[in-house]
């Protein structure tokens, strides 16, 4: 059964004053993330990542926002895929879904993604895995410098020329491992402004941008995670919190990964950092 | 051409210790939101709503993210649709992709939304017409109590069992107009939360929401806006910025709409308030 929240050992880095820094390894809880596969009548409908449970409620919402159903009396049976995927576990990813009689099936303007799936439906694991087949350019691990990181978030938000103004908007840049902009975008989506940086580096034929960082100033979803490490990117720094199959696949990937990268701290969630000049030090994993 | 921001007059409510409020109404800069529909090899691979500007980076992005492409040589052209839509206009909302040859042209797998538009492509408006077309309940509009406004956020988090543990997870919830929360939903995304909380009040046949807040811990998406106008809800607090396009159909489905809704003040983008017990004020529009 999907999880609410995970557990990982996250190391947890300090940079003082002086330029030194400390870590300190311990758990830490993340949200859960898994994609749920949804299918009516025997067709999927859509693919949502989500945080597992209440997905009985995450279905019928769906629908009705949809305007496929208008109550519940429209929905003859929802229930969990019964048998089990590839290695023999039931996910509880999959829900098939029976329309009542009368209730028209939705048509092919209303379907939104089609993905081959295994018996049982879509899994994290499987979601990993289908990166990494599409992955051209393996990602190349670095050192993170702490002291270059935290210093990020402030040179991506003097970048945001429409944040100045909305105090909404989101924004995603490329930076050298130094430090310095290479291109900053903004977006009301962040998947969308990490896919206009992507196509900027792309177009100056930059890719894969093997010596260069992610900065989000978003959360780290796995979906951010996945255009990342389809870019090449070494690591991914971002201002606000992991999730849980985004720290599965950014470690399996290779790419370093930060989160709630704020003021002089952060959580290293997956990658390792350049030996510390001094300073107290328990070695990050 | 779509626009990177808009501005709107917009009332500001300031809550004050003793229970009374004043409000001001002034222009606000909005995040602007508007559909970009992407055609490949003449078949529509997606409809993303983004925020105007660097579209070409954007579709680039998007298509190497889905590996759909690996550089830019696998692009032969990149062009917004030439014609005009139903109200002759050209919205720059289409981009017509034409890989180059020996491409793959991406296969149904790949296809994320199919969408029938008119011939240049889906607009703002076009959006909001479809929702309204779609929309079975009208909303009955109210006059929220701005005191009950500004102590939702705070019920809100309360509510929020995961987030504690990891900091990082959004919610969605639906209160009385007196401000009692009836259901509270979390997940990794927010539009996740919002269909847990519709589906629920939908199995207990609490819908239309014509009596019910809907309170979000994120920004006000158009998406999120479609959700509540789909449920009924005559009101939706947001406790992060609204984005152009949500103010549009807010107003249009006659919703109550506030962002920045964060300690005693809050931002109304669509909607009426109560008339104040006293204090200086000039009537929300």
């Amino acid at each position: 059964m999907g999880r609410i929240t995970r557990d990982f050992a996250v190391t947890r880095v300090n940079v003082e004053a002086d330029g030194t820094w400390s870590t300190d390894t311990r758990a830490d809880t993340v949200a859960g993330e898994e994609p749920l596969e949804l299918q009516v009548n025997g067709t999927t409908l859509t693919t949502t990542m989500r945080t597992p449970g209440h997905d009985i409620e995450l279905i019928h919402g769906f629908l009705h926002g949809e305007g496929l159903i208008q109550g519940k009396a429209d929905v003859a049976e929802a229930r969990y895929c019964s048998g089990t995927d590839a290695s023999g576990q039931n996910t509880y990813n999959l829900l098939e879904v029976e329309l009542a009689h009368g209730v028209a099936t939705p048509g092919p303007e209303s379907v939104r993604a089609v993905t081959t799936t295994s018996a049982c439906g879509v899994c994290g694991s499987s979601s990993i895995e289908q990166i990494m087949g599409k992955q051209t350019h393996p990602i190349k691990p670095i050192e993170l410098d702490p002291r270059v990181v935290i210093s990020l978030p402030e040179k991506l938000r003097a970048g945001q020329k429409a944040f100045r103004r909305t105090g909404g908007i989101h924004a995603a840049g490329a930076f050298t491992l130094e430090g310095e902009p290479v291109v900053i975008r903004e977006d009301i989506g962040r998947h969308n402004a990490a896919d206009k940086v992507i196509g900027s580096l792309l177009l100056a034929d930059r890719l894969p941008a093997e010596d260069l960082i992610l900065v989000m100033s978003s959360r780290a979803s796995f979906e951010l995670v996945q255009k990342a490490v389809m870019a090449g990117f070494p690591a991914l720094v971002a201002v606000s919190a992991a999730s849980s199959l985004a720290v599965d696949l950014a470690r399996e990937a290779g790419m370093a990964l930060t989160g709630f990268t704020r003021d002089q701290r952060f959580n290293l969630y997956s990658g390792a950092l350049k030996p510390a000049p001094q300073a107290t030090l328990s070695a990050p994993r």
